[in-house]
């Protein structure tokens, strides 16, 4: 029986557009294979709720393009390589995956594309949410300008969600304050 | 402007094997790219908390040969083929994963085999839940007699679960009948 081999350790980079993040994947490598995960907690800050994969894209091909309002998106090579461009609005930069093990965070309210696909090139997206045309933002001067306008938010709101990690990190950019409420179901029966 | 190509309709395809399906997932087929889509209710009978690959393994090796007492897993050959063998404790089928469109949803208590893994291949693996070395039943012999325990449980139990899509799916092998219950939190607060 041979030894257990152990994991690689994590490592998160951070970008110079809000929120985005390139995570380097614990890797186990092994000469029956090798493996790298991505978790909930450590790695993903959000539970997968959709997962696609884009194939057979033409190298000068460009995809994305867009934004999404309220979704995550966790950006994967499987195999060869992918360039992505990242853009919050104010700036903008480009992240090459080219090894399974790394993992590119594009937040909601990031202008997101895809180009250069290597031949064979095969991208994996994990999402938080399912699929909803309304959540996408195709224009980039409309990007810009919701961008820009929840940047400048001034003065205090009240919101109320389930507080858990998806939504603290959802809600990243804004200071949060907590207020005590009561909460009653099926009060007196 | 080039129509909006229609994805293909999704299939699922029921195996022998208790609980075991393959999913021909919904296929997106474009002259910009393909894509294929696994969406938690319609494919993904479970939140995915946790995302594996695994890639360089020589075709000879032989992965898995364990079961999982809660994960639920969802096995997709994002390139290349690998074939999976599904085992309940009764019967088994060989399925070969050789297009990035199937799926193969193995509910927890199967035993779960990959060989002949194609020169390149990659298998990504969609995870309910994260980690836990005590989730694994290792050795055959135990598997077969604890799903035969399983199986032939009589009489009833009171479960106290959220009504979601996902713990029913899970307790699918037994006959549920709802009981009303008053829940109160904060009473005459």
């Amino acid at each position: 029986m041979s030894a257990q081999p152990s994991p690689s350790a994590p490592r998160v980079i951070d970008s110079i557009v809000a929120g985005v993040r390139l995570h380097v994947l614990r890797e186990v490598k092994d000469a029956r294979g090798d493996l790298c995960v991505a978790e909930v907690g450590p790695d993903l800050p959000f539970l997968v709720r959709r997962s696609f994969l884009i194939y057979n894209v033409p190298s000068a091909e460009l995809r994305g393009a867009h934004a999404h309002r309220r979704c995550h998106q966790f950006l994967m090579a499987v195999t060869g390589s992918v360039r992505v461009t990242a853009d919050d609005g104010t700036r903008r930069e480009t992240f090459l995956l080219d090894r399974p093990n790394l993992g590119l965070h594009l937040p909601p309210m990031t202008w997101g594309i895809q180009d250069r696909y290597s031949d064979g090139a095969v991208l994996l997206v994990l999402a938080s949410d399912p699929y909803d045309p309304a959540d996408y933002i195709r224009d980039h001067a409309d990007f810009t300008r919701l961008a820009g306008m929840l940047a400048g938010l001034h003065g205090r709101f009240i919101m109320s969600l389930n507080d858990r990690a998806e939504v603290r990190e959802t809600f990243a950019a804004f200071r949060l304050r907590e207020v005590s409420t009561t909460y009653t179901i099926a009060r007196g029966r």
